[in-house]
């Protein structure tokens, strides 16, 4: 497979197919095995570190010589998938970091077959995707005109939705001409909002002084200090662009008001966007939950996560617009070779190249696609729910307890709990070490403080249990 | 599965994995075997169109209930996996598809098994990833400081430099204070560069007029003309940030001269990025086709996209910077929950959330990886350059026809076609519906041409001669 081939014409082709598919097969059947021996053992398989010489066990020369398929496959499987990140374990509460689903892996073997490119053009993939979209926008409330576009992930989303706002608001003179005729934009968000939206602002040429730190009451944003810096920036001849609310802080799990931010942008004629990386999948939460999202349908953008609570791999979040024809003429502009024609492969409508920057898209939609059609709403809504009740239960514990302290009020799936004696950090590193816990640190008030994001559905009850003894542990080892 | 369970918390757990592992391996077993009868038979396999009903039959209820995974695979099996883009098909030549690898499907379903988020952290899938970018800036030739970040294509990886080549010019102050203050920025490009260079600089807040189009001598950018250009933005007092060279032109598969381009950046202190989208796998063919990219490594950025000419499954492309700490200073920005630590598994080195916009980073290297350790080098450049004998084995059958005319030269993978008559995208269109063939079209000199771009591995010198015949045949009905 690796000879000299090339040198004769004839013998061109299939080159990079299996020379023996049965035995292609059974290499890809025993792989298959392997990965489902780690989902149904996660409860036992927390991450470990990766050995030191991983990085010359992976090293690929310039020349790197052509193996067996089988082969790769089983190192593969024995030297790469041991290694994960390790948030399949009922006990990984770092960061906001998704569960997976075991679904997932039969879209995805799909995904890789079709081999589909989503930028455009007329295949069933792509009606995927819209359906996917379509059911993301009746979730969010949104009406019959939203669309949107799957991305990477909330930050990808993120500057698409102030591209589209910003082209809504200038027209399109802005992507003629660019942003230094304009008046200075300003960006309202909540004290501690996500660094995606700060980051956007740098990318979109904008820089990161264009956002205005809004206080916080009660841990959300606080809409009179809001209606207070969007007057004094109008009256300073700034231009208030979007006022970006959070379903879901990433340091509290605190969620903004959307129906107040919703009025005051009503009131001051500006875009409202939601970062709901995680907390959009409230709206199929039981009602305590569920209202915390309440007026979502409100936005005119939003930005998603589904590898977060819906639990599909590994990347997939989406950018939804109330007005998909907005998303759109902030980003269409196609070449010559990439006119549509009204029939054949060159047909179809909604090419996503014209709602993002990608040309290139891959088949995320079907991981999605696949999540929903086999677990339903309920269920996931059940299992989101209950990730709350088992973050107040940890909230419970750490009150109830000698060694630490909740830091801050429990509103979602979020926990921040302060020890009372030793580091955090060291606390956190010891307890993925031991495999018992992942926390992430954080810090609140200043203190740094162990947290716990709960997304995951192979959590229990009793896990909360086991990973608050195993950190009270851990404290009362560095107070003695 | 689906039911009320969440009232429940004892009941809790579990709920997202399968009830029954034996049934759901089966059921992935048989989803195994008909996604490799589908790459076994991809040469019987063309396009076909999309069932008109295929919006209502994937329709996601706002309260879709669940059913059997097994059902679901059947469904994506049945249902979606035959109207997939068609590029896995010999006789695709649409566009610059790639064909996708067998291996991708082992690779893939490693990725989904493990839901690693490469954003950052200490794990194995990390190491992956330095690893493939490593290599792909060995095949580049730049240097051991050079670094990089995997990207959905070289759409997003063009934003990625270009902000590292505005923060690597105008500091940490673009960051903050974004573009307004600055010298109009131009970047420059060869006529017909690809639009997703006129996208970034619309993204990024300079907006497309600061796009200066050189125009092209003997099918390249005039150096000449580009020279005169920056002296004359130099006088009236722009700033030239960036010169855009392209390794593969996406309408005639030109090659910009990279060492006369590279010249030119040094002289006049700028920075060189190579849009080497499909054109980077030259480096690693035979050595006509190898010349084309002479000078690629002195390079400042390269784009580069892995499921175009090294075949892996979509999407994956990469953005490689010559001092991989420029890049980190146009994008690194940690929020608190995010500070590395120096053990368990908030350490590690390069967290890729520093290299870019995304936080959340799916497990593209490993598809990427998996391809090189199991084709090697020589294999992948050995249909490469295939691919390049195809395409002029084309031009010289257009050459040599009475029904259509070789548009311009073929110098790499690209072939564009003038019918004698008819309209050249009902020609597509019909060859695309018959499954004959899949070309795309574009306007050569104002003309609607056929063009295909032959990135297939499985695509043989039958297929060509079979493709053109089909054409010709298409056309000569038009022209009776």
């Amino acid at each position: 497979m690796t000879d000299q081939r090339g040198s004769d014409i004839d013998a061109e082709g299939h080159r990079l197919d299996p020379e023996d598919w049965a035995d292609f097969r059974g290499g890809l059947e025993a792989l298959l095995t392997a990965c489902l021996n780690r989902l149904a053992h996660a409860r036992d398989l927390p991450w470990i570190a990766p050995p030191a010489d991983m990085a010359a066990t992976l090293a690929l020369g310039r020349d790197e010589p052509g193996r067996d398929a089988v082969q790769v496959m089983q190192e593969m499987a024995g030297q790469i998938m041991p290694y994960a990140t390790g948030n399949t374990h009922p006990r990984f509460f770092g960061w906001v970091h998704g569960t997976g689903l075991p679904v997932g892996l039969a879209a995805d073997l799909v995904a890789a077959t079709m081999n589909a490119n989503l930028g455009g053009r007329n295949h069933g993939a792509m009606a995927v995707e819209r359906s996917v979209l379509r059911w993301l926008c009746d979730i969010a409330g949104l009406p019959s005109e939203a669309f949107g576009v799957l991305t990477g992930g909330t930050s990808q989303a993120t500057v698409l939705a102030l591209s589209a706002a910003r082209v809504a608001r200038f027209g399109d003179a802005v992507r003629r001409d660019g942003v230094a005729g304009l008046p200075p934009v300003r960006v309202y968000a909540a004290a501690g909002t996500h660094t995606c939206v700060s980051k956007a602002l740098e990318l979109l040429g904008h820089g990161r002084s264009a956002l205005v730190s809004v206080p916080l009451s009660d841990g959300r944003m606080d809409v009179d200090a809001l209606r207070a810096s969007i007057a004094a920036d109008v009256a300073a001849g700034h231009a208030p662009l979007m006022i970006v609310a959070t379903s879901g802080s990433v340091n509290t799990g605190s969620f903004d008001d959307l129906d107040a931010a919703a009025d005051v942008a009503r009131e001051a004629g500006i875009w409202l966007h939601v970062d709901a990386a995680f907390g959009f999948w409230t709206r199929i939460a039981d009602a305590p939950w569920r209202a915390l999202t309440d007026g979502l349908g409100r936005a005119d953008s939003i930005a998603c996560d589904m590898h977060k609570w819906l639990s599909v791999p590994y990347d997939c979040g989406a950018c939804l617009v109330r007005d998909g024809a907005t998303l759109r003429a902030a980003f269409a502009d196609r070449p010559d070779y990439l006119v549509s024609s009204d029939t054949g492969l060159a047909g179809g409508e909604h090419w996503f190249c014209d709602y993002g920057i990608d040309l290139s898209r891959g088949f995320r939609a079907l991981k999605v696609w696949a999540a929903v059609r086999t677990h339903g709403v309920a269920a996931f809504g059940a299992a989101i729910s209950d990730n709350c009740r088992q973050a107040a239960h940890m909230g419970a514990l750490a009150e109830a307890s000698d060694l630490l302290d909740l830091a801050c009020p429990v509103v979602s799936n979020v926990v921040c709990l302060k020890p009372h004696a030793g580091d955090a950090a060291a606390i956190a590193s010891a307890l993925q070490t031991s495999g018992e816990a992942v926390f992430s640190t954080t810090r609140i008030d200043g203190a740094l403080c162990l947290r716990a994001a709960i997304v995951n559905h192979r959590t229990t009850r009793v896990d909360i249990k086991q990973a608050v003894v195993a950190a009270e542990r851990e404290i009362a080892r560095h107070a003695g």
